[in-house]
């Protein structure tokens, strides 16, 4: 019984290690699309975001039948109501990759973001797939460490959020209010996915540490 | 020891709702602080959150209680599972309320929306607080009617956030780039307290039929 209950519970952390990759394709996909103004690629992380809601389905009835068929308790309850939240959280962010694939698609054939906001955007885009690129590691291997560094990276994007709005906000804007709000937007989705990523990650903490993170100084 | 269960499931679903007033209160508050500048009000949406976390975190350490001492299976089980979802949803409302408030403190002593965007962002700002008023007598009520209506009402925030895009993007904007960000931001802002009324709304409605509500054709 016990054994059944490990070897389930493993999988369902394997499940969301590869809905994280899933996402991980996603936001990077949807970055290319938004920095090459390619529809085509923009199209496919909107369909593909289909197949992350049907695993996140999987994950679910895989919680639902272990709760219901070995009735943990404690810290084992606690683990599995988070494998819940965390596969919430993964399907936000494939939702969010395709905001950013439809703010893409929506500026086809010209590309959404001018080019003297691409070095801003496109570290953000960085940052956020990197997030994810360790989330997958962090969620496979419930490694602590690595998910106490993420929340480090948070600070980073924020930063970035604050260089994108100055730049938007400056006297030498030039490309005007639509170029402005989709980078606003844009930089929000990203933000976003950084926030579910530092949160995961803390869920990870939680599950192997049975404390909650210290938030950062 | 069945009593007891509902009892508890009962105490849940009545500090669920208690969470929803206070985040209509929330919406409510951050919403005049926006259309009056007045950050006094400002700062009270954003330090009355606390109270907010420390009531989804009481929620939560009642759900695993019951899971817990009661070991709920098949629907039981669900409306827990459900509840769990609920309050991290109604959190998420009141963060997005503080964001409101805090564009808002950014602007003062002047008001982050221009004349000629306050009659949509007003309306936008109505919806979201009526959705989140109804979401509590969902909640109170377990009332499956009142459910499927709200998830209609989303249909006018769809449609307004097209009305406020038209307008900053229109030849006639007069107020530049910040203003512009501030309402696209606001309206998302606004968008998604709507969108986890309806999420809330749709929860409830499973936990009474077993089923997912049809989505809107």
């Amino acid at each position: 019984m016990r054994d059944a209950y490990i070897d389930q519970l493993d999988a369902i952390f394997e499940d969301l290690a590869g809905i994280a990759r899933r996402v991980q394709v996603a936001v990077g996909q949807a970055t290319t699309a938004l920095m090459t103004g390619d529809s085509t690629i923009a199209e496919k992380v909107i369909s593909d975001d289909a197949a992350i809601d049907r695993a996140r389905e999987q994950v679910e009835e895989n919680a639902f039948s272990l709760l219901s068929l070995q009735q943990p308790v404690a810290r084992d309850l606690r683990t599995v109501v988070a494998a819940l939240r965390m596969v919430a959280e993964l399907e936000r962010m494939g939702d969010l990759s395709v905001h950013v694939a439809k703010v893409a698609r929506l500026r086809v054939p010209d590309v959404a973001v001018p080019e003297e906001a691409r070095p801003t955007m496109t570290r953000m885009a960085e940052v956020a797939e990197d997030m994810v690129s360790r989330v997958c590691d962090v969620i496979a291997g419930r490694d602590v460490e690595a998910a106490i560094a993420l929340g480090r990276d948070d600070e980073e994007m924020d930063q970035l959020r604050r260089t994108s709005f100055s730049e938007l906000l400056s006297d030498d804007w030039s490309h005007g209010v639509e170029a402005a709000v989709d980078i606003a937007l844009l930089g929000r989705y990203y933000e976003r996915i950084a926030d579910h990523a530092v949160s995961i990650a803390n869920r990870v903490i939680f599950v192997v540490t049975g404390h909650n993170p210290v938030p950062a100084a």
